[in-house]
């Protein structure tokens, strides 16, 4: 017997029917807000990645030599395919464009839970925008596509930072070292706070420096009156154009009734090298899982993979940790398929059958029927099992007078109905599934 | 400037929007046979396919040494996933099911008219059923989904043949090597008669053997007249139940309204080695492409899995021949995108889109609105690009007196409405695109 690679999964109908409602309600929520899907390959070079992805995304590459010599890979995360569609088809174009798209993305990692090596992952991007508005619209539709699949704000939490802002407060400092200081920052939620000091202070930073990187760091609030705070406590030029920004980023996202999901918190820098400014991460409030999401402004991606400047705010959300999150809320969708009709037979009727699953299938009704020669009893247990919501006994002995009988599964009323009445008008008797 | 690999694809919006459609009708047309939609990996182990999907395959195969020194590879095709999941789960499911996924596949070939080496391919396949009406309901599956495409008999034309007819009538003429004779037959539409008949030469047949192949491989026609033939001209109770089986199909076929689509042809064998019976190809009927797809019966594949003994029986259609002939056709989709409103504005009016966006994406409008800060007329060329609708103009005028402006943009109509109308009941002033 044959396994699946470890990492990965199998969806037999009754679990995929569960994910295709949760993939459908993201979809919806997301063309809701104007985004339009886009797809691109499963592999690509190597060098894709090796540019700007980060060491961390580069060790865990499912990277190999194709026969025709090339390195490639199997995508570890879509934006640098998407921006390298961006800047290869940008003259087709018309900025901003907003797009998404479900990936499936490959990561050799070691599988646990909330993290596999094969994912789905929403990815929605701006382009072409630098306005705060884009930000504001990227943010607004992580929490409405949340929303919409049961979440609340006792549920979630949305962490917003500014990497420009943390540069300017460690400039303000007298620190020049900033990725790396960064880099430390992005792995203190998972050390204790001296391990961390002890950090910093390797990368030779002082005592007060580090103990106002530490209270910065822990400033995080409500996210309007922080940056009110914040805009008293420094000034200068390069802060004031990020505080303008994110006052309005924090603004536009209470007037549309999003406040009580919302913080601002300095320590969210996230792990992708190539984010400029505006950065946010998804958590559950409890905080029992690992990040749901994450995203940011990323302007010089584009330049970077040869193309124009053109500025870039999105987020990219995996189906993995949502699907912990919705199952311990009790909101995962029940696993479970279903058809409109069953089609029992008794004798032979098959020339009789045949006609209904034209027509019936013609009528875009959801259709089945036996195909084992089962008797009665096993054709009805077995319609149950498809979840059918009527059945209908096809039998010799009816047919001599034309009919045939419809018993509403669920009720367990049954009619005798005409044969040629529900070929013919299949829906004066039938309702749809869907 | 990066490029991505040959043979793969990037869509854009627009080109996805069709797509999205096209692959929408496939899903509705199978979900209408009580096909349930399932998922596998991307990735699986190398000795999936090293075991039974034949030379061809084996040599295309994007197979490589994971991080752990698996040998893994891309799946070239569903159908050995499909059976490890069913061996694997095997107790938890109630026969005979009905499968369909969209997969997308990986082949390392030289990239064509109508064979890329990154594509999708739709597969369907009923398990568990050794009965004729499975083969009947997946044939029928096929010509429906075809049909509700928009395709027509004289369009396409369904080759069916059976392998274990052939097989009987090689054994007739005391030819043993069954297997050899199915390879060069399979090669034979793309060769001379000559060199087919040299071929044949060549694994020691003899004239009258060469001779007797030809004909019986030309003999194509009418499905059941062909059979009720056979049953004529061979006898012996291998043959028999043969005939049995394929004049249930080809009646049925006949009763469900679809004789016009289907042929008996028996040069039909199919390249992969696991099939086991009942063959069938679609083509488009001026043969100006590849086959479209094929499929047919595979009972012993399971077993070889390691598995129980389930008969199964279906087809695989890939994306991209079908694209060239719907292009051919003209009926591959308008390729554009479409949004219910754009929201442009004069001045500052910020705090009433933030309210209108909220209100009518929350009552599941698709909305967009300008976050570029642009004119009033380069606004609304935009929204026209977007395939907007209608157009809501929120000026600071119109605002004092509590009004915006709701555009049709199809119809150019213009009305002053007001704002906390639309907010409080979006639907009394728009209607949405699907």
């Amino acid at each position: 017997m044959f396994e699946r690679l470890r990492g990965t999964r199998d969806f037999l109908p009754n679990e995929m029917a569960a994910r295709k409602k949760v993939f459908s309600s993201i979809k919806k929520s997301v063309e809701e807000f104007g985004f339009f899907e886009t797809d691109t390959p499963g592999i690509e070079l190597f060098e894709l990645y090796s540019i700007k992805s980060g060491e961390e995304i580069i060790d865990e590459l499912y990277a190999f030599e194709d026969k025709g010599g090339r390195m490639i890979s199997l995508r570890p995360e879509l934006t640098p395919s998407v921006v390298r569609v961006l800047v290869s088809r940008a003259k087709e174009l018309s900025f901003p464009v907003k797009w998404y798209s479900i990936p499936r993305l490959w990561r050799y990692e070691r599988p646990q839970s909330g993290r596999l090596r094969e994912f789905y992952q929403l990815n929605i991007d701006i382009f072409g925008s630098e306005d705060p508005r884009a930000d504001t619209e990227v943010i607004s539709c992580a929490i409405k596509l949340l929303c919409d699949l049961g979440f609340d704000e006792s549920d979630i939490e949305v962490r917003i930072s500014d990497r420009r802002m943390l540069q300017e407060f460690l400039l303000n400092l007298g620190i020049t070292n900033y990725q790396d200081v960064l880099k430390k920052i992005d792995k203190r939620e998972k050390i204790s706070e001296r391990d961390f000091k002890e950090m910093l202070a390797g990368i030779s930073l002082d005592h007060t420096q580090i103990n106002e990187i530490e209270e910065f760091l822990n400033s995080k609030g409500d996210f309007l009156k922080s940056i009110e705070g914040l805009s008293c406590a420094y000034q200068g030029e390069g802060i004031s154009k990020v505080i303008f920004s994110l006052r309005k980023i924090a603004q536009s996202l209470n007037d549309r009734g999003y406040e009580k999901f919302i913080t601002f918190d300095p320590s969210i820098v996230r792990g992708l090298d190539y984010y400029t400014g505006m950065v946010f991460e998804v958590h559950d409030r409890k905080r029992e899982f690992r990040a749901l999401f994450g995203g940011g402004r990323y302007d010089n991606l584009a330049e970077l993979f040869g193309g124009e400047h053109i500025p870039a705010v999105g987020f990219g959300m995996g189906d993995a940790v949502l699907e912990l999150m919705m199952r311990r809320k009790n909101i995962w969708p029940e696993e479970k398929v279903e058809i409109d009709l069953f089609i029992a037979t008794i004798g032979d009727v098959e020339k009789e059958v045949s006609k209904l699953l034209t027509s019936l299938r013609n009528n875009n009704f959801k259709v089945d029927c036996d195909i084992m020669g089962r008797n009665l009893s096993n054709q009805i247990k077995f319609a149950n099992k498809l979840g059918a919501k009527s059945l209908l006994i096809v039998g010799e002995r009816d047919l001599n007078e034309g009919n045939v009988t419809l018993r509403d599964l669920e009720s367990g009323k049954e009619s005798k109905i005409s044969l040629n009445g529900i070929i013919s008008e299949p829906s004066k008797y039938l309702t749809k599934v869907l």
